[in-house]
C-alpha cells in the first residue's frame, strides 16, 4: 500500500526535486503551497504546474498573510537585494521570519486530517546556510513538537520530515532532477521577476540556480527559452 | 522598559484573562486574531471588543483557512457535539488539527519582527485536557523549536510561551478576571451560536463556562443581557 505524505510546493526547482524523490520512494503526494505575501501571482502559477506534472493526489493553496508583520523584502516594501555576495555569513534581508515553521505547521495540519505521518519540505542547510528555519535542528525540533502536538502522537504516532535536499549542493539537485526526468522549465525562482515573469538574474535565488545549472553542465530551461 | 508581547486573542474568556494577566506583570500587548475557517463572525467582532478594552499597542487580524482540510466540526460542515459529557477521556471533533501549531508559529513571526521575544496564549490543561495541544508538553515542545527556528534564536535569543492558565480550573480563571476588572460581557465562547450570537448553552465551551462561572459565584453578563 503507498503512503501519504504532504508535501510544500513554492513553485521552485528544489520542492519539486524533493517531491519527486519522495514520490520515487513510493509515496503518494498531496502538495501544499502557501500564498504568504509574495509579491508575485508566479509563483503560485508555477506551483499549480509543478503539482499537476508530478500528478499529485490533491493540491491545496493556502493564504497566509505574513506581510502583515513587515520583517522581509520578500513580503514588505523593501527592495530584494542585488548582486549580494552570497557567501556572506549573514542572514539576508529575504528571510521571512518562522516561515517554515507556520508552513509545516499547516502542512502537520493537513497531515493529520488525512491520517499521513509525512511531511516534505526542499530546504537546503548548504546553499541557503542563512536561514535559520533550513538547519537539521530545526527539523529535528518540529518533528518533537509534531509528535506532542497531535492526537496521533498522543496515540503513539511519530511524524517525518522529509528534507531530502538538506545537504546537496544546487547543482546535486538540479543533476538529482534531470536524471528523474523533472522539466524544471515549470519552475520559477525568481525573487524578484519583471511584469512579464522573467527572473531578474541577479537576486540570491537567481544567481544560485544559475551557478547551479552551470556546476551541473545544464541549460536553464527557463533562461533558454 | 516594558517588554513587548504577541498574545493570541480569540474573543474568549480564556485568552482575554491571560492577556491581561501577562500586561498586569508589565509586558506591552500586541495582538493577535486569526481567521481559521470559523463558522461565525462573532468570534472576531469578540476578539476586536477585547483588544480594544486591554488597550493593546495593536492588534492584527489574519486569515488561515484551515478549512480546506476538515477534520472538524470547528472548521466542516458536521455538527457541533451537544450535551456530550465532558468528563470523558477522548479528543471531541471540535479538536481542530494543529491549530495551536499554526497560530503560535504566526505569533512567532510577528515577534521576531517586533523583536518580542514573549508570546502569550490562553491554553488550559485542565478543563480541555482532551486537546493535545493544550499541554505543557507542547509548551516545551513550542519553546525549544521556538529557539532553533529564528534568526533570533540563532543569536542567542529565547522564547518563553507564556501559559497562566495551564493549570487552572475555569472557575479560577473568572475569579481572576473579575478581580482583574475584566468585562466578560465582551467576550464569546459558543461553538454554535444562534445567527444573533447567542449563545447553544449544550456546547462543550457553554458548559464549561457556564459550570465556571457557577463554581465561582458570579453572573455570566453574557447571559444576563
Amino acid at each position: 500500500m503507498a503512503f501519504d505524505a504532504v508535501v510544500l510546493l513554492s513553485g521552485g526547482l528544489d520542492s519539486y526535486t524533493a517531491a519527486a524523490m519522495v514520490q520515487r520512494q513510493g509515496f503518494t503526494l498531496h502538495a501544499l503551497s502557501v500564498r504568504y505575501g509574495q509579491r508575485h501571482a508566479i509563483e503560485m502559477a508555477a506551483a499549480r504546474a509543478v503539482a499537476q506534472s508530478l500528478g499529485v493526489a490533491r493540491h491545496v493553496e493556502i493564504d497566509v498573510d505574513l506581510s502583515a508583520f513587515g520583517g522581509s523584502s520578500l513580503t514588505g516594501d523593501t527592495p530584494v537585494p542585488k548582486d549580494r555576495d552570497i557567501d556572506r555569513a549573514e542572514i539576508p534581508s529575504t528571510y521571512v521570519p518562522a516561515r517554515n515553521t507556520v508552513f509545516l505547521s499547516i502542512a502537520l495540519g493537513w497531515a493529520e486530517v488525512l491520517g499521513a505521518r509525512d511531511l516534505v519540505i526542499g530546504v537546503n542547510a548548504r546553499d541557503y546556510s542563512g536561514y535559520p528555519d533550513c538547519r537539521p535542528e530545526f527539523i529535528e525540533a518540529f518533528e518533537r513538537l509534531a509528535s506532542v502536538a497531535t492526537a496521533a502522537g498522543v496515540n503513539g504516532a511519530s511524524f517525518t520530515v522529509h528534507t531530502p535536499l538538506i545537504q546537496m549542493t544546487k547543482a546535486e539537485i538540479i543533476t538529482t532532477g534531470l536524471s528523474l526526468g523533472l522539466d524544471y522549465g515549470l519552475t520559477h525562482s525568481c525573487y524578484d521577476p519583471a511584469p512579464d515573469g522573467r527572473p531578474c538574474r541577479r537576486c540570491d535565488s537567481c544567481v544560485l540556480r544559475a551557478l547551479g545549472f552551470a556546476e551541473a553542465g545544464a541549460i536553464d530551461p527557463v533562461l533558454a527559452s
